[in-house]
């Protein structure tokens, strides 16, 4: 016989309160705290506050976005399938297009991999979307390069690719370009902790 | 101008180079250690060794399955989302009952969390299956209730559910119970860990 609990609803009211009893959120506006959390959720690791950096009105520009009916933008499917549909305020279209089947010959003629090259399919989409990059950091390059080439500007980036090639130069590349931003800096990330971020600034419902 | 590595395939080469000259995989049978560089791969974590525990048969054994065309079970959309179709060997199901329509009535029925309920509509095909659980500890819970209790026993179990509540201990009770098994002990694991192992046992190219 195993005991456990099985409410999930108590799940979660208990699992945010461990974090906030054990997590130092004390660097965070109450809005990005609000954030981690949901992040640290998706990693089960607490010290993850000392990694997360983030321009100041990130998430306030990533709800005004959302709630505008922005779109999210993915670069893995993994990312839009952790975004939790009902949290979003205007049931916002999550979209990714790596799998589309356009994408592989994008990625010869530029020269990139396939995740990057799937970006320039989002077209004039960009334009004040919520960019959610969890897995590949030369999508996070290439993002930047857009915009600076003259793409549409995004409300705001949630950039927190995971891995040991890139990642690490990737976000603090975000970090330094003039664009709203969220990351874990360093080597984490992932597309969990990138899904668990849109999903705590699409509500604050916890 | 940023400088990067553009190249998916050399990204990867130095990806899993740079794990196996960080990594202490000493204590890994080659198959085994084959997965947790892909799980490490993952998270971006190198330590995550220290947590990896396993049965000695465990990869032997899901590749078996795989290879006679067992399914891929999986408590949540994201950890379906995230194996690559193209490593199974043999054009694999991979299912996650999560979102079936009989799946919250069935919840309430068994006084237990939808994702705990969802296992129930597996019926037959968790006989020799490779069970997928990168989410809920209520899952992997259930999963070992239900085993108990007559239901079919799977080839191998995956069992890296992340969090706060139950987690921790869930893993340590599917390390007791008398299945093949793979977990991350503690609180680290998720959705992209859990398919980024079903990923390596599916194939052995890197």
């Amino acid at each position: 016989m195993y005991e456990y609990e099985h409410d999930g609803a108590e799940i979660y009211r208990r699992s945010f309160a461990t974090i906030r009893a054990e997590a130092d959120l004390s660097r965070f506006p109450e809005d990005v705290a609000q954030v981690a959390v949901r992040m640290i959720h998706a990693c089960g690791q607490v010290d993850l506050t000392t990694d997360i950096d983030f321009s100041p009105d990130v998430v306030t520009r990533a709800r005004e976005a959302l709630d505008a009916g922005a779109p999210v933008l993915c670069d893995a499917q993994m990312v839009a399938s952790g975004v939790t549909r009902k949290r979003l305020p205007k049931d916002n279209d999550v979209v990714c297009t790596l799998n589309d089947p356009r994408t592989p010959a994008l990625a010869r003629e530029l020269g990139t991999t396939r995740t990057a090259a799937a970006m320039h399919l989002w077209g004039d989409r960009l334009d004040g979307a919520v960019v959610a990059i969890g897995n590949a950091p030369t999508a996070l390059f290439h993002l930047l390069e857009m915009v600076r080439d003259g793409a549409p500007r995004p409300a705001a980036v949630v950039g927190i690719p995971v891995g040991f090639i890139g990642a690490v130069e990737s976000k603090d590349a975000l970090a330094e370009a003039d664009l709203e931003f969220l990351v874990v800096r360093g080597r984490r990330g992932g597309s969990a902790i990138t899904a668990a971020a849109v999903n705590a600034i699409a509500s604050t419902v916890e």
